[in-house]
């Protein structure tokens, strides 16, 4: 066993029961049905001081170094999008996963189950995705698997990635270090990632420029942890569940409450518009190359100056704060002064986003 | 970057072309076509000094200790068969992997793809039979992922394991360590595990009470490794693409020649029996639990001794010896007198077997 930080899933794990007879397309959209099988099913097997299954990495001490771990699972379909495709997404994703841990990327690893038929094209073409992201992160790949399903499964490609990466100093972004005050900060407009799919699948017929916001966000994790330091308390990036169900998640682990200001929160109109044609809430639409970062309130301002003046930081925001009531609720006040209550993602509006 | 040995992975890459127009089930075999994906498609994209894609562990440096990475996919099916279950394999498979690169694992994690409609049950199977594979390993599975695709791909579930480990002290087991001389020793029948699933398909009509042989070497690698320190050149778990494949990949990474004694190969006569019986060779047969050791000469003796010493390693032998030519060649001399040339598996006679 290794030396190990983070309990939390582990005792937010003994809460839940998973009762459900079979898998559904709901226990793989990363909201809340997801969470009850993972919390309820997965965690309490495997259940480990350092099991990490409701973060995005595993940190831990491997001699005189802290290290973090994460690994993804990638079915997104199709397999190439405007912005990006499978390939790069496993490469972005996983790496994002280290960065809002601190973690400073040193190796990933890939493996593919392809379908048989697949043109090899296809394959080279998101092989070199991944070279060419790994490369623009200054990280190797340093090995991986293969494996050929029959076809008619896997539809084309499923790709794993794992990343292993050092833990900056003695940086600790923990759920609990949080206090009412801080302020929420967003890199950029939301939902950009899980509409493009959408509208990708030809499932609404939208002309749109809309392109996946897939990147890595390390470079604006590095520049902040730099100029904060300790004053940032916690990052995530909103993937599958969006922003809504990463400060949910937030909530329930700190027992604190999270207020939004809607009017803040940046949003391409297009976004906005498919949304609403399909009665849905962009702070559910998955993100692939944003982060949201809980700062401490004396350094919440010069934060966000520093992410702006970085190129595709110009739409950061501060889209709102902690309180210490009402516990494990996230806010939201609307443009005309309303309010209402922002819950994790339930259901699967939009399978298979990543 | 990060410090790497073994350039051998890239140094192949080089030589090979893959012009296939589309994927086949070979590509998956772990034979020559693999080889060939592999080579010729995925590791020159992601060429760089450690990748390890042709081993089965990247190692590489990091602070004050060693470690190594490995990452498979399992896609076995049937999900459960004699012996074992796709969880039980997909954690000893990437422990062997650590293994044999005289890694001890220190963390697991594990992505699950599911299909719409599995039961809950079946998952939990798996999920408690990882765990229990895990713990019998002293390893936690410290975190992962879980994706959901529709009913009718992915039949059931495909598991992705990633392995680190710490390498042992200043342990090196390298191909081109081997010399002219060395002995080969095999830890037990070969075949156990393709034949099993094989058999778990209901493809032959026979009656069997064959298991899989799916279990950690660990113990084993650990007991060589502090008995015989530097004497071990080299190990292999013989997975995909049997033994034969293993020693294949050996005499091409060290320009060498291994000449195995086929009566000293140990194997059951269920085995052999439905390898006649489908005109297969025992040596392209998977195995999930069984290793190969390069060793010293004058350590090959008490190094079988001592695995044949260990509970389940009764039935170890020294099945050849390393010469200097034919260069690139693994021959086996039959019980008859003959001499037959071994190649790698060609083509893919047992899909999925892991």
């Amino acid at each position: 066993m290794i030396a190990g930080e983070g309990t939390a899933a582990v005792r937010t794990a003994r809460r839940v029961r998973f009762d459900d007879a079979r898998i559904e397309m709901s226990h793989g959209a990363g909201g809340k049905a997801s969470r009850r099988l993972v919390e309820g099913l997965i965690a309490p097997a495997f259940a480990n001081p350092i099991l990490a299954a409701l973060s995005d990495a595993a940190t831990f001490s491997l001699g005189d170094r802290r290290v973090a771990t994460t690994a993804d699972g990638y079915v997104v379909r199709p397999l190439r999008f405007p912005g990006g495709s499978i390939g790069e997404l496993a490469v972005n994703g996983t790496l994002n996963d280290l960065a809002v841990s601190g973690a400073r990327p040193r190796a990933l690893m890939a493996t593919f189950v392809l379908e048989a038929g697949l043109a090899a094209d296809m394959l080279r073409a998101e092989v070199a995705a991944m070279a060419g992201a790994a490369e623009r992160a200054c990280v190797a790949i340093v090995g991986g698997d293969t494996k050929v399903v029959e076809h008619g499964f896997c539809d084309g490609m499923y790709v794993t990635t794992f990343g292993l990466g050092e833990v900056e100093g003695d940086t600790t972004l923990d759920p609990r270090s949080v206090r009412p005050g801080d302020r929420v900060l967003l890199s950029g407009p939301i939902g950009d990632h899980g509409i493009t799919i959408l509208l990708a699948r030809g499932e609404l017929e939208i002309e749109s420029s809309l392109r996946s916001d897939t990147r890595p966000v390390w470079p604006f994790v590095e520049a902040l942890l730099r100029a904060c330091g300790d004053g940032v308390r916690w990052m995530r990036d909103p993937t599958r569940g969006g922003v809504a169900t990463a400060l949910n998640e937030l909530v329930r682990e700190n027992e604190l409450a999270v207020v939004l200001d809607e009017a803040s929160i940046p949003l391409r109109s297009q976004v906005r518009g498919a949304c609403e044609l399909l009665g849905l809430d962009p702070l559910h639409i998955a993100n692939e190359g944003q982060f949201l970062a809980l700062l401490a309130p004396e350094r919440a301002d010069a934060a966000l100056a520093l992410v702006r003046s970085m190129p595709g930081g110009e739409e950061a925001a501060l889209i709102g704060e902690v309180r210490d009531e009402p516990a494990r609720t996230v806010l939201c006040v609307t443009p005309y002064g309303g309010t209402r209550t922002i819950d994790m993602l339930v259901g699967d509006p939009l399978p298979r986003i990543c």
